[in-house]
């Protein structure tokens, strides 16, 4: 035996003893849905008024994972200094910012360099322009963002993951491409439903399409 | 201290053991350079002559990172059922079979479904149309893979992370979307650079532009 195989045979002892006293080392019950968030966009009253005229109210396409939350039937196209890209959703209902949130890939595409962020901190993010079908344009100065990996849960998941809102985790993917994401988000609120979001990034690299599984882990690297 | 805490502090005080045993759980010099590789293809001496015309050779344009491999000047356009990729680099020299490596976002352009694959590894694999720019076409039945995350070392590398060629390791990776890249291959050769490579799926998701460092860790999910 080498000694990676010797800290093996060390590791596995110890979780067998540690499983014996009752404590497991990664949770049983630590499995959690995983969804792949496409690029979209999130308006402001004034961006929508602006976008497709005063008064106009987005129209309702489908639920998505979070209660409250709808896909519209409008799409408007993102335009940066290197290309653009069109057919980007946008998602209800209206909120305080403008709020874009993209890839990695496609700000490469758009030529730009957002940000990883949480939702809603946008201060000092980057710069978009966002064009309707109808030609109208709006230009951010900041908005543009790669969404934070996260997690929403409810408090109760919350107490059974022994997490708290705003704390860090890793989570654990398997498949052919598996691994760890790291600095993943718990977000806990009474209405979330439990969901991992990730970008499509994430999604491709580890060959999620759509959905998946994860299972929170420790960070351990 | 809620349960986590208490196995974190069980396997820190057993890490510190382990260490004044002369036993790191995680080798401190096991640091490794990481390479972005984009799509490309590797044509054999037949393909080259179907695209090219009789007794054409390709144009070295610029070396990359292991050695005798190299850029050239050619490019050639994949065509799926779905969609098309235009400005595909050639990799030389020439092989035995055609190989066509793509990330999962491509595949998804193209609407074609291609393995997880190690090199060279292309039984029953995704078919694949080229076209060149002088408009001549191949149809590939197979040879269109993702390539697998691998690992580049000569043999004294392998000695000193006590890997084998073949084996699978993890790597993990720092960063704004940090995390741990599972099911890496070591491929062992005395002419080979140490890099890893992985594709631009992977590169996006944890936000490494080019060129990157990782560390060679236990699966320990």
């Amino acid at each position: 035996m080498d000694r990676r195989q010797v800290e093996q045979e060390i590791y596995r002892s110890i979780e067998r003893v540690l499983h014996e006293m009752g404590i497991d080392v990664i949770a049983d019950d630590a499995s959690i849905p995983v969804s792949v968030s496409a690029r979209h966009v999130h308006l402001s009253p004034d961006d929508v008024n602006a976008l497709f005229g005063d008064g106009y109210s987005l129209t309702y396409f489908r639920d998505i994972s979070q209660p409250g939350q709808y896909a519209c039937q409008e799409k408007v196209t993102l335009k940066g200094p290197k290309g653009k890209i069109e057919n980007v959703r946008i998602l209800g209902p209206a909120r305080g910012q403008t709020q874009v949130e993209v890839s990695k890939t496609d700000a490469r595409t758009l030529g730009v360099d957002p940000p990883v962020r949480r939702s809603g901190v946008l201060k000092d993010s980057e710069a978009i322009t966002i064009e309707a079908a109808n030609g109208r344009v709006i230009h951010l100065n900041e908005g543009l963002i790669i969404a934070d990996r996260h997690i929403h849960m409810t408090p109760e998941d919350a107490r059974r993951f022994a997490v708290k809102d705003g704390e860090k985790v890793a989570v654990a993917i398997s498949g052919e491409k598996p691994g760890v994401l790291g600095q993943v988000t718990i977000r806990v609120k009474e209405t979330y439903k439990l969901d991992m979001h990730i970008d499509t990034d994430d999604g491709n690299a580890f060959l999620i399409q759509g959905a998946g599984k994860g299972k929170i882990v420790k960070e351990s690297w």
